[in-house]
């Protein structure tokens, strides 16, 4: 089909593997793209096909090497609007500086926002995100913006897996959060509890004897919170410790911290690419591909995002590749 | 002295004697702007007195009639803008529409993104506000945006009263807001508790047992939830219950539901105007007047805002007129 | 026809008959779209079907409520840009605030002006009005704006009705709005007069004596100007006096005050909403909505527009519904 | 005064011996600026002195060759904002386009918006106009913008020679810019009449049977409008005719047309400069340099400009030099 | 084809010999536009048919008159938005002001970035031109813009006529320029030199001793240094010298300076347009018509714009009419 | 003295060195701003003292880690921004992306370009910059750019040093960068020559023999250029090299290429930080500190900076510190 050929989907370095897998729910091979870096550390791009008139996606994570990949994504978005593309969809699995939303002190910038206002001056014409840290984030853009939901990935495997019901309670592990958990504790019908902690100390909020733990959480970043949230519990007399993280980062010494920890298994999406040997041992992937991939081609063929935002939706999305 | 005569202070018809209690702080009359409504609904403004080349400041709370208030107020900062005023600082003690922060369905408006933009565009050159509902909302500016917290304000007065320590504990009345609680638990000293509550149902997490109970929100509206998160403390062997709440819209029946309810006394600011006739019998007005004025006279004279987002900023301000 | 489908009206609560009748001309529904007003007074919004990629006509008339209609229209529109409508497209029947177009004081706003920023900041792409006060409005906006005139439709009525030719004078009710009085003398083939006055006083400049006087504007509001016009023009030698007005504001005692007047009878369009109890008994209604509708589909169609703005254009309008 | 050197007055081509009158008011010279015609026809511009952070003035009239100083204007005010000027405030005594103000037919630019654009996006901060064809054309800028009147003008000058009261009528000379008429009306406390013309026929509206008339119109053109009016109102027994129009361009065959007319004597301001050989010799010039200047002063010196919008103002300005 | 019926090109008054060639690449007349010029100087536009929704290119060259070239196009520009055109595509052969693309003196504008900036605002889509000065100015567009170049054209017809190879050099005229010539020298075979001059006194830097030199540079304007270049290189023993300049502007007394010179042929393409009198007798057109329809044409189809930046795609281009 | 107290000088982490030797230019310490890279890769800026109102310089060399510096530089205006400073002034003694000013294939981005608009965007008010790669870069930008140069640096240098006259000749190292190589060979009263190099071949165009060749160019990258100019011009029978270079990236193997290479010394700014490993034995810093400090000084005294751009400035520039 003629109009098929208009679509395009390039990525950055951030995390080629996902790219790859999001290509494949469009039976699409990712489009050629030279990027290089030159021995002053300039990154050089050019794109070695034609986008004329094409809805380009983008896709890029901004883990790691963070400052490196943004500038990539902006250099990326340049050499699209000025070859002409139709439209640029900027797909970002991760968004980093996402915690840097506010100014929590007077003299901070918002570097979330400078980031949005990057985005789009560059040209970008269109967001799609996956799990913000707060989605007030959207309100940073005046062009469209989709965030996808991992809550209802997780939930789907959880319950799949048969963990839901009275036995399992759901934790926030800090005061922040609890929206997110919440969520989690209606799709598997069961109680909430928080974690109070800040800093050295902490506490448990909510009862939690006997049962099995499911930490959720947005980020898996250096693992402190989340391994001493897992002891706090394992203290206050819980059976088993589980942990759901949208986005995991696994910074500094998380593997050490992790694989310490009560924690019995940890489910990530694999929005952020991470070396293997920085990867603990109680870790499973469960693929976000297939619904950032959906939710392309619900964007491309204009039909509503709306399915995607809940649990029933988990089942129309394309079985992974 | 010759700068001083460069600063007036406006206001539209949101909050006078709030405006008015601010412009004290300044010993300074309010700038005089006639505004009228015409007989077709339209809304006319005339500022009487010249505003060239100064750093004008309008005042207006947004509650209420909130879309006449902020037309009212756009209006007001275009005809500053077009008499030449040098800088226009727009002060809102309450910002309308900030919950509408985000798309909690696919098909919404981020309407306090929108009033953001409205603003900029209208002609403002810089913000304050007072205890937003989300902090991220500052990132909905590209002018500059103080935002000034409410929790030393409270924390200040019930340290005055002796309301700290072991026998009390502060509470988020549902499952939001927790950060602003574990603020003033730690000005206070005391444990956190939470109430789960969605609809018709809820409980409580954390122990109350015995305590005063202190509930802390950003919003009054229609009572409902801090009402029955009372109730269900009370339920949970709480000895008493105070509130204390940022900006008291008191809408719908929340005089009726408050008064019904078991709590002992609530403490608001003056952000809001509401009618005698629908403030609940427990009601306490802490002003707000001295804090914003302090504030906007360290913008005028180009201080550091930072003393006051502290307890200890809390003695620099100006005592009430 | 698949096409089709990409189109969508929908309306605010400006004035829904009329939105209605515009629908009609398409053949379709108005599009689904809750809007609720808070007990707080927040307007709140959902569109209810999927607007992504389509060409949307957003109908508001901005008379009565002007504040509120214009903050619906705005909030609207945001929704509409961030669930990606293709093109937004608002419908102003009446454009409330038109005659604050220019600052007649040093220290007055340009409201008109700031309506066009606000309009075009929210995110519309074109905007279609019918008889604006001022046409220099159109350059308020540099989005494209199509201007609809009324002119012609009452040029229609009246030589249908054989009011036209020597007996007949056409009346400018004061010393503004003759280019008007003009364009319909010449459809109706008949001198000019108009009434100088201002304030307590006028007089007739031309000659009216023994003629039927067609007095034209584009307001009807207050009925103060056009009720002591008609009074002037019988005090002249006046035979009988016909009103034709393009907005039918009927704001404050406009009904007493018409009805006690020598007018036979007042044509107008349905651009406005007014209840019942403030329409005067010698009030008809030409409809603009076959006017309007058909403007609407040549946008989507993209036909040439020139037609509409003559007397034969009058015919290739679709009747009524 | 130390203050007093950071204002600077320059001028483009467009009308030199105004802007050499008007920098007079403030006892300055005009600004060192090299302005060049290439021998390809693009013009070169050097600023010859320092500009950073003075508040500019650039004084240019745009009739004659009206594209040319355009051009110029613009190439001046982005030289003056990458020197690093403070504000620059553009002077327009005659505004260039200020008829296209509107789309009159469907295919038809809005050019004095377009001028309005460039102005401000080649860097203007602010601008003055004397006179605008319509008022409406302020609200086509963002930026502040104070438009002067001629009409104070001219009625000061018509009341030092007498001529006011019930002998004299003041007539618009065509179906617009009646106002203006009006408010030339008011302070001489005359009647009113109105020459309704188009094309090649025309009739006088109004009584001007034994009067002297005083004819008052923005632009003096082709004088073909002027000068068949003034035909049409001697054969409707007017017993003398004088003429006041702001801008003179007295382009194609005026000056016949009007040596021919039976006009008396005819008022301009000096706003735009035009050849010795193209001016009728019933022409005296009004000069429009004292008005302008004191403006330019009121706005350096952020006073109140309000005392300059009446006939009273007159006597506050300088006298010319 | 439907969809050819929703191109339509229109040109101004800048080169409408060359705009009608390009057209006969669609094999199409050029749209239907009104330039008028009023005896007052303003130009007068009206599109003469609907471009609603259409893909529109404005081919304007802007040497000569450089000033009203461009406000016709700016305004043409403002119409065609005005008028609702889906694409706006401006075709400039000559990009007058090209050459003042920097400060050279600290009190400078950027001409070129002002105009870049203007046709933006203005409300072009995408720009297309040909040979710019320094290529750089492609940046002062964030809007898509093509630079066609000249060098191929010029080296085809070279090689065609045989003059390529070790009897020739190839010459850059003065110290700027030379990767313009570097690249004729690898099409062609040659060495390079360069002729460093500075005003009055210049010498030759390379062998060209025995060599046929070919000078090409893109401006041709007064022509004094391309013949004095010329002189000196046969003072330096050079056989014989050949120009290739891409665009022939010709002002002043180019014409005298060159026909004295030693130069035997000069090799021009038709980007501007130059009374016959100012052409000196050695002059040949080679048109830029073919290379600019294709281009568009490339534009127009969505096909990618690589072939024509290289020698082979020379071959591709249309055929001139 | 008051004023002085609102200057500001702040740095990133891309040449501290330099940035402390321009400060105390003023006498003054950097400003305290902590920056801080996370364990995830992000960046975090807290400003430690208050800029409300301050005239802020951020000094930046972005050679090296040029992407991490350049998202230190967006961030720290960012914060800058928003805490409410009163200019924001980026100095960029080396701008990295300088070099990808254009499209040479179809398909590149113009990351020079983004960079501007990114800067821009963030909150600049005015960049200074050293000897950019191309002046055209600063019609990339709208706000004030001033760039200063360093051949009179240079220039200054090498005639104290008695290297001028008869016996020298300027060499442009390839086709680019002659207008550098003529200004100096002006300064030093020298001829010019050119080595045309593309790849592995290349030759010198110009006579050198006998004489002492004296390279200059702007960057000294890999040192490839530099050292294959130099080994061509000594097989052309130059007595000896000399180079000078403005931005010393020195990447690569560029050390023992040049230490292997003919090159008697090379003169270069201190415009880039690089680790004394690999800075080649024969390099002399010439630090370009006195003259930014010194323009940084002019500008904040609003003083005119041409005196900046020639020799004879050289000696009002402070000495070093």
């Amino acid at each position: 089909m003629e109009q098929e050929n208009k679509l395009k989907v390039f990525c950055g370095n951030g995390n080629r593997p996902l790219a790859q897998k999001i290509a494949n729910v469009f039976g699409k091979d990712l489009g050629k793209c030279k990027i290089v870096r030159f021995s002053d550390g300039e990154i050089y791009i050019n794109i070695e096909e034609s986008v004329r008139d094409n809805d380009v996606y983008i896709i890029q994570s901004t883990n790691g090497n963070v400052n490196e990949y943004y500038m990539e994504l902006m250099i990326m978005i340049d050499a699209m609007k000025r070859a002409s593309a139709k439209t640029i969809n900027v797909v970002l699995p991760y968004y980093g500086y996402s915690r840097q939303d506010r100014k929590s002190l007077p003299h901070e910038p918002i570097t979330a926002k400078l980031i949005a206002n990057m985005i789009t001056i560059a040209g970008a014409t269109r967001v799609l995100t996956l799990d913000l840290h707060t989605v007030q984030v959207q309100g940073f853009f005046d062009i469209p913006l989709d965030n996808l939901f991992t809550v209802p990935l997780f939930a789907n495997h959880l319950i799949e897996q048969g963990m839901h019901g009275d036995n399992y309670v759901v934790v926030a592990p800090k005061n922040s959060g609890i929206e997110r958990a919440r969520e989690l504790a209606e799709y598997l019908d069961t109680t909430l509890a928080i974690v109070d902690q800040d800093g050295e100390q902490g506490y448990v909020i909510g009862d939690v004897t006997n049962k099995t733990c499911i930490i959720i959480d947005d980020m898996l970043n250096t693992g402190t919170t989340i391994s001493s949230a897992s002891t706090l519990l394992m203290e206050a007399n819980a059976t088993e410790v589980f942990v759901c993280a949208s986005h995991a980062l696994l910074s500094d010494h998380a593997k050490q911290l992790l694989e310490q920890s009560p924690i019995t298994e940890i489910f990530v999406t694999d929005s952020c690419e991470v070396d293997k040997d920085r990867q603990p041992n109680q870790l499973t992937y469960i693929s976000c591909a297939p619904l950032i991939g959906e939710a392309m081609k619900r964007i491309y063929e204009q039909e509503s995002m709306s399915p995607l935002f809940g649990l029933e939706g988990m089942k129309c999305i394309s079985p992974e590749n």
